[in-house]
Parts: structure tokens; sequence; C-alpha cells
């Protein structure tokens, strides 16, 4: 089994570095044609890179699953089940895309028995890849990684999203989150990908991040190994156990977590 | 003066780029010290990029006037003239900084006659230098750059910053203001540098920016100059004209000027 994790990882990283190619590409393009254009490049380039990552996984673990953002968006299902099951991300952070901010990557995860047992998330722009094996450490460009060392939330720097809803509803109270929370950390950042803001706890630059409504399993299931395996704790921002189906996660150090719990309750 | 005008481009360049040296070996090392550590680290960093940049403008051009964030902070006057003056901050996102999250730069300006001519702001971790010059254009790493040619407001790609002042009303304005924009554009951006989100308005990874209450005019010196050249307009948040001294800011292509002081007067 050593020696099929350390197989997994290795053809995830391939996987991800050729789609991430082809976001290279992209990348650099979007602002070049018309809005239409835009749109279509997007769902080109997501629909190339899924294909790609998912063939190639297909290639070398024929018997896997595979749970895609776009298989899973076209069929409207995500079937979690014990067997080994690819959850892909194929373009997290696509409005950056668009606009060529460079927070985008490709999210790769893998779950055994529903647990989180290989990550890889890449960077294409910024060309940083943070990968984390269970039981194996996290590292980013091959250099072991790990959690920051703050324990005073009034220190700590805080990342979140602004999401997608744009009903009143959810828009009220992700602000009032945001006011409440703001006078409790030292500072926000919203770089626009969930997969990378998880990576930016596991290598420290974070300290703090929350997302809730995000678009599923694929935004955080690269992300959720690297962050535990850098010495990091995920949990749903309620406080109860994180549940990678749920759409909402918490992430941080363990020195902060009840701090940080306390703060997003209170923060409701 | 057309002759001057390209050295002092070129003598700043080569001033930023001796700073970033230093940012570049006190960015890796933030966190592998005590919070102490830190806070020193980072003065002795601000320290030591502003001095290294004061001393390479002075022996070029000793006769100019110079505003530096370190300078005026200990000083406590910002003295504009009609002189050519430079206005250095030497390190902008000092929390980026000391977190490890790559958006920190040097920003250095030239006025002459209060107009901002030269402007220079410099990414180290990223490796990314942003130039402009009046009437000669604006660049990133040497190849031309524009705003972008986004007209509508729901598409745009907005930054701002929650800033460093904590007291209610202050929180309370700013994630208002954040709410009512919430519903008016795409999404929302916070990297925590204002320089480097001027740069990106002038290169069109972001569409609209605004900040209200940073540290002063060696926020934006540098920027404003670039944002102007790459087809952009600064202008204050009420829609009134951008004073440099005001530490009030909002930029955005043309097309979506009039659409956003709309938004911004709504959602004071």
């Amino acid at each position: 089994m050593a020696q099929n994790v350390d197989e997994f990882l290795s053809v995830a990283i391939d996987a991800a570095k050729r789609a991430g190619e082809i976001i290279r590409g992209g990348f650099y393009k979007t602002k070049h044609v018309e809005h239409k254009g835009q749109v279509d490049l997007v769902t080109e380039t997501d629909k190339a890179c899924e294909d790609l990552i998912f063939n190639y996984l297909k290639e070398h673990f024929p018997s896997h699953k595979f749970i895609g953002e776009e298989t899973t968006a076209a069929f409207g299902v995500t079937e979690l089940t014990d067997e080994p099951t690819w959850i892909v991300d194929p373009l997290d952070g696509t409005t950056n895309f668009v606009h060529g901010f460079p927070f985008v990557c490709v999210s790769i995860g893998l779950t055994i028995g529903k647990v989180p047992k290989v990550g890889v998330v890449y960077n294409p722009i910024m060309d940083e890849l943070f990968t984390g094996v269970d039981g194996k450490g996290a590292f980013l460009d091959g250099k072991p990684i790990k959690v920051s060392s703050q324990s005073v939330l009034v220190k700590s720097l805080l990342a979140t999203e602004a999401g997608t809803k744009r009903d009143k509803e959810t828009v009220d109270a992700s602000t009032n989150r945001i006011n409440s929370l703001l006078f409790k950390v030292r500072s926000l950042r919203m770089t626009g990908s969930c997969a990378l803001n998880l990576c930016g706890i596991a290598c420290g630059r974070l300290d703090l991040f929350y997302e809730l409504g995000f678009g599923g399993p694929w935004d955080v299931a690269g992300g959720a190994v690297i962050v535990k395996e850098a010495g990091g704790v995920l949990f749903d921002p309620s406080g109860k156990e994180f549940d990678i189906t749920s759409q909402r996660v918490a992430a941080c150090n363990p020195l902060l977590k009840e701090a940080f719990i306390e703060a997003l309750l209170q923060s409701e």
C-alpha cells in the first residue's frame, strides 16, 4: 500500500502539471477575447483539464472512481463511496482565470474509505506545487511545510471568500460575519481560490480560513490532506467535525482552533 | 527634460530592485523567528530599504526632495512642494511580509509640481516590476500594460482592503460598503497592498479598486502614474478629483468610472 500511495501521488502530480500547462496557455489569452470568448475559454479550459486528468488517472488506475467538478455538474451526482476516489477541481479560481489574477490552480484529492489520503494543488501561474500524503507530510515544491505557530487570534491573518451567491440573506450573513471577525483578527485576505487558501494555511501564509457555500468536495479534497499533514486542523465552522461533502470548511493551526470557533460562533 | 525622466526612471528601478533584495531576504525568515523578532525584522527591513533608497536617490539627484514612510513617521511631516519629490514606501504590505503572503512591494513615485511623473512598483517575491512615466506608457517587466476593457459593473472584479483601524465606526462603514457593493460587482479581492492593487488595475487583473484611510501618499504615488499611463483613471471615492495627500483613492478604467462612483456613493 505504501508503494501504491507513492505512485498515486506521482501520477496525480503529473496530471496536475499537464493540466497546468493548459491553464497557463489560457490565462494570458482571456483578456484579449470578447466576453463571450472569455466564457468559452473558461469552459473549454475547465473541460480540457478535467478530460486530461480523468483520462490520465483512468489509464493508471482503471478501477478507481472519479468525481470531477465538470462531470458532476453535468450529471448532478456526488457519489462518494469507500472505493479509492479521485476528487478533482480542474480549475479552481475561474473568476481569477478570466481576469488574469494569479490565484488559480488544479486541485486533485484521493479518498480511500472516504478519508483524503493524497492531495495535490498546483498553481501554474506562480508555479507552486503543494502536495500531501496521509502520514507522510506536506510539501511546497518538495520542501516540507507546516502551519503557522501563531496562537493569538488578534495577531492572525484571516482569509475567506465572498462566494458566488448574491441573494440578500447570503450577502448580509457574509458581511456580518466579516464585520464581527474584523474586530478579532489582524486583517483579512480574499484570494478567490478555496484550494489555495487551504494551502496558505498549510504553509503558514494564512493563519485562519473559513468558507461557506463553495462549489463542492473538489474545492477541498486536495487541500484537506495538505492542511492535516502540515499540522493543521479542518473542521466545520460551527466547530463540528469536517464533512467533505458539506460545502463548509474552516482551517487553522491547532493553537488557534478553540478561539477561532468561538469567534465564528459569535459572528453568526 | 525627456532624458532626465528616463534617468529618473532607471535610477528608481535600480533602487527598487536593490531594496527588493533586502525584502526577499527577510520574507522567508519572518516565520522562523518569535513575535518580537518578527516586529524587529519588519522595522529593520523597512528602515534598511528606506535608507538604501534615500541614499541612492540622494546620490544621483542631490537637489531632489524626499518623503518616505519611515522618515515621515519619524518626523511627522508630509511636506509636498512643487520641487521634484521622491515619495517612497520602502515596504508596502508589512502584514503580508510578516505572514509570508506574497503581495509585498517597494513603491517609488516622483512628483514634479505635485504631479506624479514617474512610478516604480516592484514585488520582489513574485518578481514583477511595474513602471510608468508620464506621457510614455506603463509597463510590467518591460511589456506595455493597459487597464481592462470591462464596461459592465456586475462583471467587474473589485479590490479593497480592511485597513488597520478597528474602531466600530470605521469597521461598520467598511463592511456596510462591502455589503452594498457585493450586490453590484462580480467578486471581491483583498491582497493587503494598496500599491499592488493599483498595479492590478493598471494591468487589468482587477477592474475596480478603492481604499479609504491608508497610510499616506507613499501608498499611491508610484501606482498613480502607472494607472494613468495604462489608460486608467484615479479619483476620490466621492467622485471628486484625486488628491495624493488625502489617504483616499479609487481607480478603474474610464468605461466603469461613472457606474463605480454611483455605486460607491450608494454604499455610504
